[in-house]
């Protein structure tokens, strides 16, 4: 299987899913122009990674995808949320993602901060549904895991991490840390849903947990060695920002040399973690492989 | 019973929990401050009218305080993150909340922005604990229908209309549905949600529904009607602003003493709402008058 064939053919599967989760209805225009802002920011595209590992998470326990495609929409309105939320003028100030204008851009200010409140809002009400998991208490699980991974203890709390060590040193214990929660959070989410969707044993939760853990690192040390060595065009975003800004990375304090070969190592972790799943686990360990050498 | 000092016992009680929900922990120094900075804003005092109808909603249906009070904090977090995030320079713009600083101006922007967003989070993962409720089919319902209450079909759609009508002719009925969006669906959750954790039947859901529809009408009559009349140091936030910035209110459409009978009919429609309950709603109907007669 071509694990870019396989990740195209999951993120339309998510694209349509968050497009009928998304439906535009008829509403005053302050109301629809909303709408079309959460719109315009979770339909643009995008890898759609963290909703391809919850799905490939869940198939390892026999969860069929359209049995994962909602809890997987879910956490992609929460990625989405944070992407609009980080690109305000008062945190990173980004006009461009993936080759368009961000949100803030295209809609203003404050539509671009109510579009995000409502994603991650909507997050949650997805959760809430039947349709995610007929039993209540494996959706109030999922509800539970994704607040804590997105709260000030996880995504939310590394945003404040990252902004508060702008310009400042930090060495790479804070900047780990920092990036454990920021993007870490989100990816462990991910792979920890599919195990609660397939009601998988501790055990096997652990071994994914070890998984999303590497691939989370891998993740983010292939996007700072993109933003140190990459091509605006090919990136879809403005590259060598994170230098520009006195933004603590990885690959800053490494080196570029010895930022690839840790990116090698947690691949190899990431690899070694799927060991209890086997055959199974083929299409993560491609996925660790992928993100690893990605130029995009 | 006196309803003011009810209504501070019951405030105290829902600061406590905020309080202890919000523990400050040992964090590296942007965490700790994006915490204090959630605290500042959800510990403020406030009236905590929100969480008092959930108590007093719930109680009709024999629940004791405490099985109600984590969900009164998580609905006040909502309120709260609300709060903060219509307090923006690129929102509302306001300087004073409560009679001190908005949090924007004390922790600056980016800190506000992920505050509003850290409440609203945390709300969530309250709701989901098993402390809510010990069913994980209410916890589950509750989530479903705050996160219906505070998304784009209501809170967040409200604030939407809102800004979209600044500067803008919209007649009484626009104005209405506005408002029911923006406050009103709050106000009905808070009731729901007593219901929700007394397992009342359909009969008293809807009659309380009717009740809660008037209350918040009533509630933002009020406020408009303080606006337009109040003293900025008894309302605690600056006043006249509704006038300034051209906001459309039912006070500016209908005139002051149209807008005083329509609230008398408002409080009566509440107390009307209630009567399947009998004395057993009495608190309820003291809390339409209170908020129908307060100066601050």
């Amino acid at each position: 299987m071509d694990l870019n064939q396989e990740l195209e053919r999951v993120a339309c599967l998510v694209e349509a899913r968050l497009d009928a989760l998304l439906a535009p209805e008829p509403a005053p225009s302050g109301q629809a122009r909303l709408i079309e802002a959460m719109r315009y920011a979770a339909l643009g595209g995008g890898k759609r990674l963290r909703p391809f590992l919850l799905i490939e998470s869940a198939r390892l326990f026999g969860v069929a995808e359209e049995g994962a495609l909602d809890a997987s929409a879910a956490l992609e309105c929460v990625h989405t949320y944070s992407l609009v939320h980080d690109d305000l003028p008062a945190m990173d100030d980004d006009a461009v993602r993936r080759g368009r204008p961000t949100a803030h851009i295209a809609f203003g200010e404050a539509t671009a901060i109510l579009a995000g409140d409502a994603l991650l809002t909507l997050a949650f009400e997805i959760l809430s549904r039947p349709s995610t998991h007929p039993d209540a208490s494996v959706r109030v699980e999922l509800i539970g895991l994704l607040a804590q991974a997105a709260g000030v203890g996880g995504m939310v709390g590394g945003q404040a991490l990252d902004l508060a060590a702008e310009g400042q040193r930090i060495g790479p214990m804070e900047v780990a840390r920092m990036q454990a929660m920021k993007t870490g959070a989100l990816f462990a989410f991910a792979c920890d849903a599919g195990a609660v969707l397939g009601r998988a044993d501790d055990v096997a939760r652990e071994a994914l947990a070890a998984y999303a853990a590497a691939f989370g690192q891998a993740f983010q040390l292939a996007d700072d060695l993109l933003d140190a060595e990459g091509d605006e065009a090919a990136v879809g975003k403005a590259v060598a920002k994170d230098a520009g800004r006195g933004k603590a990375t990885l690959v800053a304090l490494l080196g570029i040399e010895p930022a690839r070969a840790r990116l090698k190592a947690l691949v190899e972790d990431a690899e070694a973690a799927l060991a209890p799943f086997g055959n199974r686990g083929a299409t993560l360990k491609d996925a660790a492989r992928f993100i690893a050498s990605r130029r995009a």
